[in-house]
């Protein structure tokens, strides 16, 4: 057989494999939308199913042979072309899949399932201890993953590695070190100055209105309706269910404008992500983004560096002032745009600022990482991360449901996760530098409501790629060096000392 | 290996295969109500790769020698009990299914999927020798599938058998043999006497009303919001995903007030059917109705023998009149149940009243066979359609889209499922005679907008069995004789004759 009539029957196996994969998106996309409640039990078991199928098909001989078979034959074609670039990164797959056994993979899910409830007590009573042990059995489950990809560097990369293809804890270790204390030195400079106002932001803004708002600007950003659509849910999220329906959602607070304003220009930019892929990538394993970190690029860049900027609100905040004349018509934009950009150091993370924000994943990774490596036992995690608020934010929780209990991810097993979304706001910053290069008018295209030009240059630099490329080597294709902290630090330091005039 | 534990494995790959069924229930409900146009392809890849997977499944060597292993069981078993018969609807299931050629049915899927375009432009056209090449595969396709049944009493024993399991084509035909004169004599009667006026039901009715009147009405039905919910879309159903997630649709026309609320609770039967099964039977092939006439008894039950009855409107037309002052405050509650149950011979089935309807249905029938069987030709099929129409109705269609080309079904390869609608209806007047002696005051009950007698009586006999009985069996259990034209001709003469009062 030769190597073409292979690579068919693989392609045929792994779009049977992403049909799966994508349906079970769909399952996931109703249980948040609209399934009743009398559904649970049941979608349970349909996603356990489509999962376990989903698993054997990847992981069959049948595609471990013909990986093996078409490995050879990945060097007589171009390095870039999508049929060895589909060979190679579904052999990465094959392989992590295959390492950890599947009843393992069981066991953490199970694990995951039952300690949802009890973190959502927990936090509901403020109290840690009553999560301690489902902690510490989801640490352990974690560790043994890890340990079925030994050798490694350090116990943390594996699982790093679920989300950041290629990507080493040292990496991230570096990077950080680095960053701290730039970010800290800012926001001591930020709370020398003046805070500004943003109480006008706590009115009341029409439900119905804020959607309409949204809405307009997400359609200038070019989100394609005829291939996604946005519903309401309890936390908002982006689901493709393959790359001809990509969804948004978004949540609204009556009393508190920029909740679904942010929460919709964010999860535009992943669908933006999402709907820019190359159709010809659909129904194999590279119709998704490179990384978590390179999808919170695309996310970020549209809710922040765009939908938080000055030119953006020239445009938009006239319009925004006609559909909330009583809210916003006495309010000037300078007025507006320091409210929505103000800085103040608070105890969650998802309602922290931009210059705030990174403090607080910094503080997540070091905890995980000693949580992994054993260097911190979860009986001591609310005092270290007491101390860590104190020592980054200058502030305490009161107690753990504001502190520690606040993230559902290590109820999930979603360890090696935090740190993306911090890498996020860097390599949106780097792209964002290249981006100006290229576009010598940005600023005034944002300032006229033009988004075309930016978001051509996104799709063909970052989009159409899909998974082809890892992230480190996505970054440094488009930009020349690899994730950087430097565009991201002067972003923040010109954008604030603005903001602050310190 | 004993039975218990034969019994366990077979279960665990029914659990697996209805999730899978599961799933491509929620697949097709997304797609009739919220998937936007870019999922189209997308969709028709996930239904056909599930379906695929599903279909290996139940039919896989694993499932044949776990029922031949078990077959001798059954005899230990009561043989009412869920278990014997879970073994023996799986049986039939599986022997259905092994003895069709996995190429066969991937050709009638294409062949369905080419033919529904040309059908709905054959329509728009009216111009049926569009669609006749398509028609003549499909009745091609679905002869080689029959032909996979034999040995068989008639071709269209098989088919028939799809949608109503043990019911034979012979037994049909007696049964509309019987009634067919009967219908015309009650027809020739009603066209006697003066017609009744319905042009106020040909108003404006406000659409977002109409919904919250429906709602009520399905809600005191005994509707669980809590395992269902309703939305909107062009072509009403029923899908579960699911016992505990039972959804219906509904549409509206904004001029015409029956369309949106008989549609309604039409669906409701169908969905009190499939909440009311045994939770016992959940994730297994006895989790549906025991056919479609069955299904459709429960459907036409709710719509017509309560929904337009005269108690039921007693009790609900002054809300009625309280949402819609405007159109209906000077209409009495005589002339509006008149209206609602005005009898015209008409071209349309879906169109159709209570008394005319089955006319439609007995000439499907007939035709269907005759193409089945090969005494009528494709070609020849518009000319007798109108004769027959001319004959049964007295009229005749003045084109193809209003005769001939007006059903979706022949496209899609439903040979078989016509008769079921009109056999729900006689089965829906059977289950009704029993009820009503078993409930003395039903009538009292519905006028005071009590149904939880009434739909606890259908959960006992009909709904909580599931697919545990074939159409007959159940029908005869619960009445004490087959499926009977009788009660349903009683049920519509009384009515009629006081309607029209000839």
């Amino acid at each position: 057989m030769n190597p073409e009539t292979k690579l068919a029957q693989l392609k045929t196996l792994l779009n049977e494999y992403t049909d799966l994969v994508s349906t079970i998106g769909l399952l996931h996309w109703d249980l948040e939308t609209y399934m009743p409640d009398g559904g649970s039990d049941g979608r349970g078991y349909q996603v356990a199913t489509l999962s376990r199928i989903a698993h054997l098909k990847l992981t069959s001989d049948e595609v471990g042979q013909l990986l093996e078979d078409l490995t050879p034959y990945t060097n007589e074609l171009d390095p870039d072309a999508d049929d060895a670039r589909l060979i190679r990164v579904t052999n990465r797959l094959y392989r992590k899949k295959s390492k950890v056994p599947a009843t393992l993979m069981a066991e953490i899910a199970k694990a995951a399932s039952d300690a949802h409830l009890v973190w959502v007590r927990a936090r509901q009573e403020a109290n840690f201890g009553d999560f301690q042990p489902s902690l510490e059995m989801m640490l352990d489950l974690k560790r043994q993953y890890a340990e079925c990809f030994r050798p490694f560097d350090h116990i943390y990369d594996p699982l790093l590695d679920d989300y950041e293809p290629g990507l080493k804890t040292a990496d991230v270790q570096e990077i950080f070190t680095t960053l701290r204390p730039q970010q800290v030195e800012l926001l001591r400079a930020i709370s020398k100055s003046p805070q500004v106002d943003d109480s006008f932001l706590h009115q009341n803004f029409d439900e119905s209105i804020q959607w309409k708002f949204g809405v307009e600007v997400i359609t200038d950003y070019g989100y394609d309706w005829q291939r996604g659509r946005q519903d309401r849910s309890t936390h908002p999220f982006t689901q493709d269910i393959g790359l001809g329906d990509v969804r948004i959602t978004t949540r609204f607070m009556d009393n508190y404008f920029p909740s679904a304003f942010f929460s919709t220009t964010h999860e535009c930019g992943h669908g933006l992500y999402a709907q820019g892929i190359d159709a010809n990538l659909d129904r194999t394993p590279l119709a998704n983004g490179a990384s978590s970190a390179i999808h919170e690029s695309q996310s970020r860049m549209y809710e922040n560096v765009i939908g938080r900027s000055r030119q953006f609100w020239t445009r938009y905040y006239p319009s925004l002032q006609d559909y909330f004349p009583v809210q916003l018509g006495n309010i000037s934009l300078e007025t507006f745009y320091n409210a929505i950009n103000k800085v103040e150091p608070s105890l969650i993370r998802v309602e922290a600022d931009e210059a705030t924000y990174n403090m607080h994943i910094m503080l997540r990774l070091e905890l995980e990482i000693a949580l992994i490596e054993g260097s911190l036992e979860v009986k001591d995690l609310p005092e270290a991360w007491n101390n860590g608020m104190q020592e980054y934010l200058g502030i305490t929780p009161p107690n753990d449901a504001l502190g520690v209990l606040q993230d559902v991810h290590w109820s999930q097993g979603y360890l090696g996760y935090f740190s993306t979304y911090a890498l996020g706001n860097l390599i949106t910053a780097q792209l964002w530098e290249c981006m100006a290069e290229d576009i010598p008018d940005l600023d005034a295209q944002i300032q006229r409501g033009e988004f075309n030009a930016l978001t051509s240059w996104m799709r063909e630099k970052v989009h159409r790629h899909g998974a082809k490329f890892e992230p480190q080597e996505l970054v440094q294709r488009i930009t020349g060096s690899k994730i950087d902290q430097r565009p991201y630090m002067r972003y923040l330091t010109n954008k604030y000392t603005e903001i602050y005039q310190q």
